[in-house]
């Protein structure tokens, strides 16, 4: 046990990929240790995309100010110990840093951690993994947001990363025909033959848009969306009426810029629902909103005006009004 | 009464505003009647957005096809029927298409058309707006879809179209403070003082963003969306955590190419629900998920894989391998 403490502190917010000096390596002497505070040895980090936004810009979470250790969850085992929850040996997940001891501070206060319980058969780094934040993250994506039904097709992109590939065999679990995006064979062929993906498609093959059409024959229902840009495009293109897009993560547009994905970025930051709505799907209730708008309209609640343009020939100017900003109200030519 | 139709035959499919001669004048004869048919005058149609879309492209409904008569919905009078439901005298609405003369078909073969009936003090035109098709867009959008509740803040744009005012006033009967998004001062000062919306931002002013913000004091729960594009993306930053967007229209891409809006026009034609998801919104639940996910992994569903770095001083490598697709499963640093 060294008596200095490795941290790796963010010195620059990154263009593109972390580059060198991004992130640097320094030693500090260990802190001394306060009343209520435990000191734990890490062990394992865990290392997901969301750590670049992290680097970058203040989202969910504010960035990690520049000069301080960088954020990362990760698992450790308390060395010592005046916490009255923690004692030396026990091991804990939670956001440590990227560094080689953290301090564990009385009531959560540089966020909270958690016991490690020790299970048979299951190792610790599952807690960072399939038990940890991205198998915790599928499940409530799928399970609350998504809410998969038998015989559905989901398509999961980033599919064999660490919450696209337990996304995907929940969706197994559940019944639905499951279609993973990954990049490369060998990705594609561990999502078919050992996760038991109903199909995997290579973004990376110049024909994977055939492909992808060609394994979702009734179309999408459910798109587990990990990746944004233009895989993100494509999938909508394929989804059928009234699906469901659980927007997890948005990598493609983690490390370049890409004007497209501001507003999903927006979405997901802000874990906003976004509905697409076209009247038609109501024409059954038409009467109920007819009937209720009529009783507002004659009690005085509700006003209305009308643009009224004559002559039938006149029809085009009416409708570029709607664009050049003419009109007030309602539009109607009259005949 | 001519006893010829005059008829807007679309020609050729706009780029940007409709040039002069995409929709053609023709005149034609008035068609005989078979036995099922009505035949009926035009008197008012209604002008829409939308009409624009069915002019250029595929979407929720068929583009109209060259040389057809250009679809519209439209208040028509009966002239002669051998249709069953409806006698010489009734008014009815439906898609009329741009002409003088529609042929109602039985069994709404060309769509169904809905006789209007005669309520006092309402005018036959509002049932092309206030209780047409754009007023009962606004309630369900509203009703269904935003369900505002009181002490909400909402924001609309296009609110001084046919759509966007009557969606506000909704929010106003419920509750809401409501803040009007349109262009030029006389649209603002409507809907302030006629339509009694809490605030109008007027989006040609070079401060209505700052304006915007100014009105919404309290962020924005609910975005009525009707513009689409700057608009959006702006209201979009003032909203609220889980805030919901009806996504109802988007003029600002009617008219011309905007890569930005190409997905939204995908979620709003396929009418799909966009729901952003950070895990961190389930903090409280992690131990009914990781119980689960545990029992799935103990029984052998679900497979996971980690990809294991070793050093810590390796971690900028293990950060960039996520995105240069370097890792499968969970990507973890051995410190």
């Amino acid at each position: 046990m060294t008596q200095t403490n490795r941290q790796l502190i963010l010195q620059s917010r990154p263009k593109g990929l972390c580059a060198p000096g991004d992130l640097q390596l320094t030693e500090t002497p260990l802190p001394a240790l306060t009343d209520g505070q435990a000191l734990a040895r890490v062990k394992y980090l865990s290392i997901d995309p969301t750590m670049r936004v992290w680097m970058a810009v203040d989202t969910y979470l504010p960035a990690v100010p520049i000069g301080e250790v960088m954020r990362a969850a990760g698992l450790a085992e308390v060395v010592e110990s005046r916490h009255k929850d923690f004692k030396k040996g026990d091991k804990v997940v939670g956001l440590t840093g990227l560094q080689d001891y953290c301090v564990i501070d009385p009531a959560g206060k540089r966020g909270s951690f958690r016991k490690v319980p020790a299970i048979p058969f299951i190792s610790d780094t599952a807690f960072l993994g399939v038990l940890g934040v991205t198998g915790i993250t599928a499940y409530f994506g799928m399970m609350d947001i998504a809410k998969p039904q038998k015989g559905e097709t989901l398509v999961v992109s980033a599919a064999a990363g660490a919450t696209g590939s337990i996304a995907g065999q929940i969706g197994k679990i559940q019944g639905c025909r499951v279609v993973g995006i990954a990049g490369g064979p060998e990705k594609c062929k561990w999502l078919t033959d050992e996760l038991g993906f109903d199909a995997a498609i290579d973004y990376k093959q110049a024909d994977w848009k055939e492909k992808l059409a060609a394994a979702t024959p009734k179309g999408v229902d459910i798109d587990y969306e990990n990746a944004g840009g233009e895989i993100m495009h494509e999938v909508l293109q394929r989804m059928n009426l009234h699906g469901r897009v659980v927007l997890c993560g948005l990598i493609s547009g983690y490390t370049k810029e890409d004007p497209a994905l501001e507003s999903f970025a927006t979405i997901l930051r802000k874990r906003l629902r976004v509905q697409g709505f076209i009247v038609l799907d109501y024409l059954d209730r038409f009467m109920e909103a007819a009937t209720q708008l009529g009783k507002w309209k004659m009690f005085g609640k509700l006003k209305d005006r009308e643009t009224i343009v004559e002559g039938l020939e006149k029809t085009p100017d009416a409708i570029n009004m709607l664009f050049t900003g003419g009109n007030i109200g309602k539009t109607i030519v009259k005949v």
